[in-house]
């Protein structure tokens, strides 16, 4: 199972992103709002619980100063994915990338694009599939659908510019 | 298994560190040299065939214009960690963390921080608990052992500062 | 003839530029969607065979983690220009240009500014003349086009401030 | 009394500037080692205890994906003071600040410039001067030092540049 | 008491935040315009004489070459907290926080987030109750009240996605 | 007399504002189109007439790779105050500061800030009354009514916030 | 044949390499220092007759605000290979490579990464080659021997890492 | 007479660089050391009296938050020129430049490049000739020698690249 949590419901309409493609998946997940600075204590509580409660990847989005993977990568055993928030009061993203990528040794964060709570779920099925067939096969036929996607869009754009590569 | 690769022999220097923590952990790996840009036959070849070959996850270093982990990621249905490399002619490592972190929608690459060879060794492992609860306990162990070591330094600094914290 | 792609449809608004200027040069050219990350065969394909069929310069555009013109330049002997995309979650654009500029020794990408496919298409176009004695007259030309285009917006600005320089 | 306290002993040569400088103006502080990563019960019970253990003030310097400060602040209700560190495999001091700087709305931390330890030591002696007439006259006497050892200089730059301003 | 200042009117819609928490936390605070450009001797004389006229901590705000914080700083003995603003001519606030941030050794400014004037208010009460048990206890229960707030949305989250963690 | 030029009528929007605070002294200028790029001969001739045909300071505005402030620079032997402009493709402004700021030894430009013309007639002005002493004494007064300027928004914000610093 | 132009001898050590790779390819090459800053008039005149003097492609270097060839551009109707060169006191090659890239609508340059002359040279070479069997057949060449040296470099890891891919 | 000031003896080997070549060029100055942050009042002083005291130009050199030449042009009717100097701790230079550059409108700095403080004495000649014919001479013959040591060079590099441009 795949644990989702954010640092705030501001965050969640990028993180639900996560649990939508898990669904499409058919991966279970449970998500929830677990603030490293506001909820201290619930923090260290769900990191250190998470692996004893059937979670084997948690995927934690955060902004700004973005503590909350890293923190909870502490303290947890499991993979953790850092999902960088552009919050409003952001530098760009800048901050959350690197509170959540530059990590220290000996306490890997799992770090994805900023906003990109859909690839931090496709990473989580990816993680899951690398001991489990049946997802690793359901990642093969992800990938073939996105290139069949941007196949129909090859013969959308072929309508207007009709000489292009055919193969 | 865990599949490190690098796209030059002058990373090694970091790319061992993966090695040698996957040494230290017994986990198996493989390592070699592919090249997205010197050798693209051979990293299609190495992406594609590489979770029928028994590789699980794929350590991928990189400096500047940093192609490789995100090219096997689009390749591999298996989980890629990045590892951005402050080579030579590198802007400070913001070339490499950026082309390595900023993947499209559906191609995750798992991005550590700079030259953190060996926390994407650490990662791995993590990915490889995650449905293993030998490794995952290992991985507590690990954790204890960061620990540990801090304790001692503890130690250490209190014989010049004696009067700091004792829990 | 010039080969424009791009990774995806919603490049086009500014992909088109490129094939618009070119249009008005009368320099034919095909243009497609070529994925790096969502069909990578396709890429390898195109780039493996566009001397082949006749493409004498290749403009690829990508936003993001853009590896497209630095993975066709890898493949390809013919001249690319990459042109980076400032897409939705791109970083300021910073992410797109680092990954195509930033190329390792031996495989060069002609990297244009943020968004600057037209000028992609006037670089394609000199490259072309650089043997091409009709093409480089055409481009002669271009540039006293440029040249007239301001010296009438001076006349307009005279309007208002009256005594400026008259050479 | 001020708690000094970092991530790593190897944050010592620079964190040791914060207790010189108190040594310096007889505030009494302690000084240990307490790791956001790698002890974090440890540094969640120095936190929880640090106001009821007689503490003032707390300075937390840390490098990289710097959290103990942010983290510590959330816990305690001290005013906490942030050293961003430099350290090895950090980009230019860029990770340290943002992640110690850009704290969220509630849990402020009270952020000095990059390697700035001295300064988070005369920023504590004035946060203890902020209700206490005798160190905030102390603080006016160091200011006054500090104007003196500019005049000192003056005179020597003048036996090379004699006709400078003398006032 | 707490002196609010601001180089201009124009900063006053972010800076109001931080006479908004303080109001809500009972302190006194007094707020003005203090422009260290526009009337460099005002700032002199306020920061000359804040200590003296019961003020025990300033925050001070300004935007792109933000001078106000560190010029204050650099008379005053008090404790100064520097709030950078993402004015409207601002390079997306990098000019302001490193103007803020980077003071040289012997006059530290206690800097904080981008537009952060509700936690500089916040700051400023942690220094007041550095010595001052009521307003000390008073922090301890704004924190409880942060994860009140937060408690209450993972309750509204929860209905929508039921199956969270209950801790 | 001050020249006022820049590469594009698009940057006459934010140029004008030179010409208004110079018409506002009563200084005289003229202002037109030069390109460095676009009509480089003109910019040549521009360039090296300029100090004969009676113009004193020179004002330069471009966007992007902005490249007439430091051209005209390098002919003429008149200062020359270059203005950033953040134009629509521009990285957030950085591209023309650093193309303005960063010339060689042996060639400088005054660079304002970005978007700053209205500074740049100031500092024209402040250039003129170097040697003389109508124009310097207007700059006095044109400081002391910024200051005025700000003293009546003190005493706006004063009717909001009563207890303010009088002095 | 090829122009190589830069705007100062320090740039040698890095503009050389050009000059190398071309004499490896067995393409003519002419080199001389251009400084679009000092030496304008013969900047101009450079420009101006490069394509009837023979040239088909020029390769301009600088550092700092780099505005050789942007400036070279808009005189030829040549392509021009921009090489941003991170000189002393260059800001980390940012500089640099912002007046090289960001050329304005009409006038493009082909940038290659910082420092990276050599690819500059083989740059050159593929648009030479564009409409060049023979140079084009060089440049297949060129690559495959790219890909032998990085099979080389697999054998002699291998003797570490024995177990790698073999393919 | 050009007015040169510092904040820091630690500034004085790159600052008298601006006395040099205003040795060179006969034009008188004076230099002193003035900070804005340890002599507040001698800061002051200096401002409001340079213009008084015979001074046409005022040079300023600071590193880090640098409020030295803005403050400086807060107070002085004279036109300042701001040299950011990239001191031991400084970010890169970053802090410096912007600390100066993003001065609010009405009080412009004149700012060169970093540590350019030889730029920054060929603009105050620059100034000072803007009204005198005899300085202004100068500043055409000095542009002429740089010219000649162009040439130079290039008779240099001719030697090892024979078949360069001549004109």
């Amino acid at each position: 199972m795949v644990g989702i949590i954010m640092g705030s419901d501001s965050d969640l309409p990028i993180m639900k992103q996560a649990a939508e493609v898990l669904t499409e998946l058919n991966i279970p997940f449970e998500l929830t709002i677990v603030s490293a600075h506001r909820t201290p204590e619930r923090m260290f509580e769900y990191a250190k619980t998470a692996h004893l409660r059937g979670i084997n990847v948690i995927i934690a989005g955060a902004g700004g100063a973005a503590h909350l993977p890293g923190m909870v990568a502490s303290i947890t055993p499991l993979p953790v994915i850092g999902v960088p928030i552009k919050s409003s009061n952001s530098i760009d993203g800048w901050d959350s990338i690197l509170s959540i990528l530059q990590m220290p040794n000996g306490i890997p964060v799992a770090t994805v694009a900023v906003n990109a709570a859909k690839n931090a779920g496709i990473l989580a099925a990816r993680i899951l599939g690398a001991n489990n067939p049946a997802i690793q096969e359901q990642m093969v036929q992800y990938q073939q659908g996105l290139q069949k996607a941007v196949e129909a869009k090859i013969k959308v754009v072929k309508q207007e510019y009709p000489n292009g590569f055919d193969q």
